[in-house]
């Protein structure tokens, strides 16, 4: 029960490493993406209902959605800290919000992500509501608000793929699939770094469908508008099946 | 002069964060290379030759040669620290080596670099006898051993590429060129999750040649003979110029 007098909200604090900043000096997307996913797995942890207890029951925790907004991002060796909390929880999804705030802890951004638990061995979905006796539900914080939309639907209905890759071995993880990090890097590689010269992504979603293997072929099929959004699809080129889809949002500098 | 009072050897204290690692849950190479890295920024900052310090004069450090050689790697959650110094400082080149060491202090890899330092505006070298005023030989340690061989030369002779990229969004470092990390996954790339199932690296070495900029095609060309050693240069397609040379030795699992 001594879990229980840990806040509900968890808050880190975090630098910018010099090799995790893009060409403009800012952090990069899939760097913020893999400290909110660490400040996750922390805030789990502590609560008893991370990674490390869940594998005891043969359990993990499987991302499917995010929506990022944000103002600005930290530069090289800025601090800044992220908050995360759970939302809200149902029998297949649980909503996690983050909070990002700068060095002078003005909040910079948020991020709504949506996850499902599935079983290790079955590779099906647990009932959330029924782990770790339940007590998820504890956790729920209804004090903090998170500002932004949550992740929308996204249709792509261009025929025509603008790129294929191939999944080579950097871009796997522990589990041999592509690194939900790496996902996002090849979205953001679709564009020109004169793109970003002269663009700033106000909204970043992404919504993870089926996972990919060392050697995949993937096509990248991309509708755009001129509001300055971006719809993404990813498909596995072999079985046509869609493996993920992003929504960016821009705007001029 | 009190940064005299310093020790030669800077000793940090790292963790492997749970999406650095490889399918096996080791630290990758390539996250391996940017805490060294870090490493060497934190003790030559301390000391009043770092970046920060460097920039105020117009200079930078650029690495040339990295020379790795471990029989273990950390894995996710493990601490892990890096030891550096430096080994010896010439006129245009210095050595800095480093120890790794795992969660229980046991040794488990040395590395050997050598690095130049340019003008930000000329971008020719600078005489590294003269920088600091010439501060830079006090903190030589000849102490501390790295027991491994310096990066060797690398000759490949094959003429037909075995791979061409093209460098993206997301290769782009600070300086606008091809992060120095990425070159060393993008020759990770050229081989198979199965050929790391059934293999390991004893030894990667890698010499800096020549900057990659965003849309550069680079041609990977391979030579490999049956000991398990590998060599590799990437060269620019449309210059035809060198842009990087990398060793690998490997043994079978």
């Amino acid at each position: 029960m001594e879990e229980k007098k840990l806040p509900k909200v968890g808050e880190y604090h975090l630098v910018v490493d010099p090799f995790d900043v893009d060409f403009s000096g800012h952090l990069t997307l899939a760097m913020l993406g893999n400290h909110l996913l660490n400040c996750a797995g922390f805030h789990a942890d502590a609560r008893g209902f991370g990674i490390t207890r869940l594998n005891e029951d043969e359990c993990t925790w499987v991302l499917s959605r995010v929506a990022l907004e944000f103002d600005d991002l930290p530069m090289e060796y800025q601090h800044f800290s992220v908050s995360t909390w759970v939302e809200s929880v149902m029998r297949m999804f649980t909503a996690r919000n983050f909070e990002i705030k700068d060095q002078l802890s003005k909040t910079i951004g948020h991020a709504r992500t949506i996850w499902a638990m599935i079983n290790l061995q079955t590779r099906k979905p647990v009932d959330l509501l029924n782990i770790n006796e339940g007590h998820l539900v504890d956790w729920i914080n209804d004090e903090k608000e998170c500002p932004i939309e949550g992740p929308s639907r996204i249709k792509v209905t261009s025929k025509e793929p603008v790129e294929t890759i191939s999944i080579k071995f950097c871009d796997i993880d522990i589990n041999g699939h592509l690194n939900s990090m790496r996902y996002i890097e090849h979205i953001l590689n679709l564009f020109s770094l004169d793109f970003f010269r002269t663009h700033r992504i106000l909204r970043f979603e992404i919504a993870y469908i089926q996972e990919c293997l060392f050697g995949d072929r993937i096509a990248f099929f991309l509708d755009h508008d001129d509001t300055g959004t971006y719809q993404i699809e990813m498909r596995n080129a072999a079985s046509n099946e869609v493996v993920c889809r992003s929504k960016i949002v821009t705007a001029e500098r």
